[in-house]
């Protein structure tokens, strides 16, 4: 199972009820994406142990998404046993870091600071977090993907009815086929392949049709839409997108489902949640505190 | 009248229901002393306009205390049509925005960033904010003080009987004395003075007797109580002050009120009130929101 919960879900200016943008994502593990101003502190108020943190992920490098990560550090310095935080962040935070960390407690040990780039950022047991290039403004800019491993599951039934026990599941899996009395199996007569669950966030991004390709079949979609189609022209200058554009992306790409973020304060929700349903119809605005839980499918 | 409101209120590290280190005072202007992570939404959930802002005190340059000035700076310049803001941060502080600024939008005539120091800070039409060193760990800290000019005030029927009208007002004031139908009138005979209102705040401080001196008559103390008599040794170890030795500043400086801040995770409020209380009555524990209202003397 993952969790994902919306930690802010505002843009560039949080409101009373929009923090900075920033999302957890819990599968055996605990990540952010994007750490803006008063996460840590969003985390308590949701229940997300901060001490759990595995890494962190920064998108780009505007205030908004980057800020909270450095009180975050502290507290987890400060208040847990762990000996390590990893933050994958674009160019220029061990700069913002090196500023900073004077007035910080920290030895150099306790933080792994990576420098964000395109392709597989984390590995864990049977899944990935990666990154991708996004069009916005002239900040070097990414977006993330969680991707679970696909994986060969069996039709429990048809197996042993076609005589498979013990040790040739896996030797079946391994082979690709098996003899089994006499007769030749193929894996794919008795197992099915359950696609990983996989979640796409924008980050800040414009209306990118390489959005779409990258997000072609997830399960979630989480898209910038900073603006409504009443400000279009702003989106685009801005390097951001309009609720509509996100779900022009979410149709092209035929994502299960659609979270609209990166809410401009000129806009209450429920108004950018219409215009993107009147393309996809499975749109929702994100609010801070909502939480999706997505599952693997359970059979075919 | 002076308002002021804890927009944050715990020590070293947030809770659910405590924000990080900031206090709001509203006289004429608005300032800020210390502006900790999240003060800026904090200011939009207390309908404190963020956009009004004549000037931030940091206190000293802990991490608690800092890092909501980033995000506030940035929110500042792009919604509203401040040509400036003026930040009195300790020596390091240039340090913390050099590594942070080019991830801002800002330009540098933006800023007007003056060094922390003791004595008076700034000046306004009847009032001033000045900063007296505390002892805090190694770092260099401040309290602050907000202090009123005292003012003259006529009595006006004695004033009146003596024969005072018109121009006299500001002659008498002016001379201390003057001729009235051939009698001599005294100033102090038609006048009282008023004493200004005068807000002491501790900043960060372990135990010290220096800011009893500081606070003495003020209107309002609001003290560092980070623990309780329970864990006074570490308390003095980290550079804090016990809910009790708070108690203690404010009954020595006679103090009007004292209000405990910078709270520590492990304490929930109410039980270091009643420590306070014990050795001085008038103490209460803050809490994020609280607003206290301070009136000048009407009359004597």
């Amino acid at each position: 199972m993952l969790n994902v919960t919306f930690l802010g879900t505002s843009g560039a200016v949080p409101s009373a009820y929009r923090a900075m943008p920033a999302i957890a994502l819990k599968y055996d593990k605990l990540f952010l994406w994007d750490c803006g101003e008063g996460c840590q502190r969003e985390m308590m108020r949701r229940g997300i142990g901060y001490g759990g943190v595995e890494a962190v992920f920064i998108t780009h490098l505007h205030l908004d998404h980057v800020m909270g990560v450095f009180g975050l550090i502290e507290t987890v310095r400060m208040n847990t046993e762990r000996e390590r935080i990893t933050i994958f962040a674009p160019r220029g935070f061990t700069r913002m870091l090196a500023g900073i960390s004077p007035t910080m407690g920290w030895e150099p040990s306790f933080l792994d600071i990576r420098e964000m780039h395109e392709g597989e950022l984390y590995r864990g047991k049977d899944y990935s977090v990666s990154a991708f290039p996004v069009k916005h403004q002239k900040k070097e800019a990414f977006g993330l993907v969680f991707q679970e491993d696909d994986k060969n599951k069996f039709h429990e039934a048809k197996a042993k009815k076609l005589g498979l026990k013990g040790r040739m599941f896996r030797e079946i899996q391994e082979k690709g086929k098996l003899k089994v009395g006499g007769k030749t199996v193929k894996l794919e007569d008795v197992s099915w392949v359950r696609k990983g669950m996989r979640v796409v966030y924008s980050g800040d991004s414009a209306y990118d049709e390489g959005v779409a390709k990258i997000a072609k079949g997830a399960d979630l979609l989480i898209h910038d839409s900073t603006f409504g189609e009443d400000l279009k022209e702003e989106a685009t200058m801005r390097g951001h997108a309009t609720a509509k554009e996100a779900a022009k992306i979410a149709k092209k790409a035929k994502v299960k489902q659609l979270v609209l973020t990166h809410i401009g304060a000129r806009y209450k929700g429920p108004e950018l949640e219409a215009e993107a349903k009147k393309v996809f119809e499975n749109s929702v605005c994100a609010k801070d505190g909502m939480k999706i839980e997505l599952k693997p499918e359970k059979s075919k």
